[in-house]
């Protein structure tokens, strides 16, 4: 997508140790024009699959899940990171380790959101190691739900997630896959 | 706002403690119609009102913020409640205390976003003790933005955050106000 590839050209700051932050427009301030435009991309690439629901995990995914969801004409479900007191028991449950956090986290749904009539699609900002994405699949494979694909702004192409995932089967649609980036700020984007 | 209010009747679920569940809906899954009503609803409120960025508060809040800053055509910006290694030390923070998670936790958001030329909408999910609002009308107040209006879904009218913000000064549009509700389930709202 040449429109999210020259924001990030533009607008991305990169830090040593190959941090790309897009926080001026995708993840921490969000610039809902672009949003709109990833959402639409999303769209043009699954609708033909049934999805009957987006999900994404809290927080940077929701912004994107919205945008589509609305695409799509579908709920959005946002997996939780920490357990809610108000969220109840009724959960599916997995875990994901961060590596921008360098931990683990429970990943929960609502038992009551998600089940085997649901054709999937899974959003997020980035694709990095892929375990999110991967934590997200295991709780629609504990619902029964089927992934029709995955949609994803930033993949970097030269972690394993996108390789791992496309080999476990998924469908995976990344809007920008980034193959190298130097410390002194060139992205070299797989065309 | 009418719609709301008769959304929460049908869908919401009351537990013991005054705990209301929207969860169906408003803040794990997410209905994007209703979310669009909710983003128009705010922007007949504080069109006039110069609004530069829509701040809002991880992860609820997120998808409100989105639709309202569609409507406003400026960017939003959510407050982070953990500091991720990625967001750099530009930052401004201050403490909230969760009265839905028991504890103490840290929200910040980058500098480079928030400045004194800024006009703010805060937006939330709910608004029960006040204390995420008024943390992030602290974040406002250390970048020298204004806040122009605090926009809320649903206000727990019975606990003392709206009133206390109000006597701030702020200005609250709380779309639907709970005046009491009842562990079996009855819900009056303020007319």
């Amino acid at each position: 997508m040449k429109l999210l590839e020259e924001r990030i050209r533009k607008d991305g700051r990169i830090y040593p140790g190959n941090i790309l932050k897009v926080d001026s427009f995708l993840n921490h301030q969000i610039d809902v024009s672009l949003i709109d435009k990833i959402g639409e991309a999303f769209y043009e690439a699954y609708k033909d699959c049934g999805i009957t629901k987006i999900l994404t995990i809290e927080a940077s995914g929701i912004a994107i899940a919205c945008s589509a969801a609305r695409f799509f004409n579908v709920p959005l479900l946002f997996a939780k990171k920490s357990q809610s007191l108000n969220l109840g028991n009724d959960l599916y449950t997995t875990t994901v380790s961060s590596f921008t956090y360098k931990k683990d986290y429970q990943v929960t749904i609502s038992k009551r959101y998600l089940s085997e009539k649901d054709h999937v699609l899974i959003v997020d900002d980035f694709l990095a190691t892929g375990n999110a994405i991967i934590g997200l699949a295991e709780l629609c494979r504990l619902a029964g739900a089927k992934v029709e694909g995955v949609g994803i702004c930033i993949e970097k192409g030269f972690q394993q997630g996108g390789t791992q995932l496309r080999e476990m089967g998924y469908s995976v649609t990344s809007l920008a896959v980034i193959e190298s980036m130097t410390d002194d700020g060139e992205i070299v984007f797989k065309s």
